[in-house]
């Protein structure tokens, strides 16, 4: 199965511009032939191309799944962008491959880039969702100062990885719970007094192993460990 | 802490002509400053510079640690190379970051890539040692047709990944081993016939969970996992 994106596909069933010159021109589809387009808000859509317009190919719906392999839990990953842009759409790609519904870039004391667009890294997320065939899109959130985070963030249950005595291995904690935020520092660490807030703020230490993970793959192996243990 | 690389820095306590660049030109090292020298075999050592050449940095070992961190099991991941070369980097350098001990690339019937030079990714593994703080260097094996493979691989526990009814979650079958082979195949799968003869051969079907994932991102999510217990 190979999907398309399209948000707004009941109201508008028209693909965009780079969809359909994929579907039309890339792939030669034609009228009456079948794709499966998702909205990333868990609809799966199979539908029967009417136009084969390469850059508006016009659908019709034939049928609907709601709520398409819906997990069990929210994961929102908070984490400190990396110096090198690769590494945090590295980042994104695989952990929409592996499973995560939001991510907000933090800015930490520590932080190497002081800046991140975010643009890039949603159309990352939309081919890594469409590639590992899901439904839902996660959410792409502008840099945010992390104090600012910290205070606002409402989580049943709130992560941060960090390397100290306390803490406890995140596959030990993670288990059955509905709503997980994990925050992962930058290259440096998290500030001590970063931490400090955080940990007023209700959110647990966790460690994810003996290893010393780049930002990046600690991000992932964060990921890997949630989807894995819940 | 930042580390140099050198096989034999007992017999031959002499930088690399690129570590030698990099500590005396890049960093400044000069006679007398300390760095850390790992052997890839498990020693680190402290060494003192003795002779701050460009490309023949002499250094003198001052105190050794063996078994630096040491793992308690031992973890052989087997895998389809990708068709993007830059996707199987990347599988060893985070592979290597979150703790493997050896690597063979596989020839299955669906691999997209039919050759692969170990080279480069050797360099990977050297690189991402160093930068994670270990003193063990994963091995990393030339391509290997995939029913050789299977005929002669010995150890404890064999996995494969593979989508099936009778597949476990990795996570509840690898807990608590010494030595563990884990195979994940190419985009495309393995075929049935591969299937039924790693069976054959006691590989035990396992899910990394219910994500239709890459290649090399099916690689580091079973690593992660294995990690996290062992």
């Amino acid at each position: 199965m190979l999907l398309f994106y399209q948000s707004n596909i009941e109201k508008t069933p028209i693909l965009s511009e780079e969809d359909s010159r994929h579907c039309v021109k890339v792939l030669r589809k034609n009228i009456k032939d079948k794709i499966h387009v998702v909205d990333g808000l868990g609809g799966l859509f199979e539908c029967e191309i009417t136009k084969a317009h390469e850059k508006k190919c016009e659908v019709r719906i034939l049928s609907t799944k709601r709520e398409f392999e819906k997990r069990t839990h929210y994961l929102h990953i908070a984490i400190a962008p990396t110096k090198n842009a690769d590494r945090i759409e590295y980042f994104v790609e695989k952990c929409v491959e592996i499973g995560v519904d939001e991510i907000t870039l933090i800015q930490t004391k520590h932080s190497e880039r002081k800046n991140q667009k975010t643009e890039r890294l949603e159309k990352i997320a939309i081919s890594a969702m469409k590639q590992s065939l899901k439904a839902y899109l996660p959410k792409v959130n502008e840099l945010m100062d992390f104090d600012k985070f910290i205070k606002t963030a409402n989580f049943e249950a709130k992560f941060v990885a960090h390397l100290s005595e306390d803490a406890k291995p995140l596959k030990d904690v993670v288990t059955i719970k509905n709503e997980i935020l994990l925050m992962i520092g930058p290259e440096g660490d998290f500030a001590q007094d970063e931490i400090l807030l955080a940990q007023k703020y209700d959110f647990q230490l966790v460690t994810l192993g003996n290893s010393r993970l780049r930002t990046e793959t600690a991000g992932v192996v964060a990921c890997a460990i949630v989807n894995a243990f819940n």
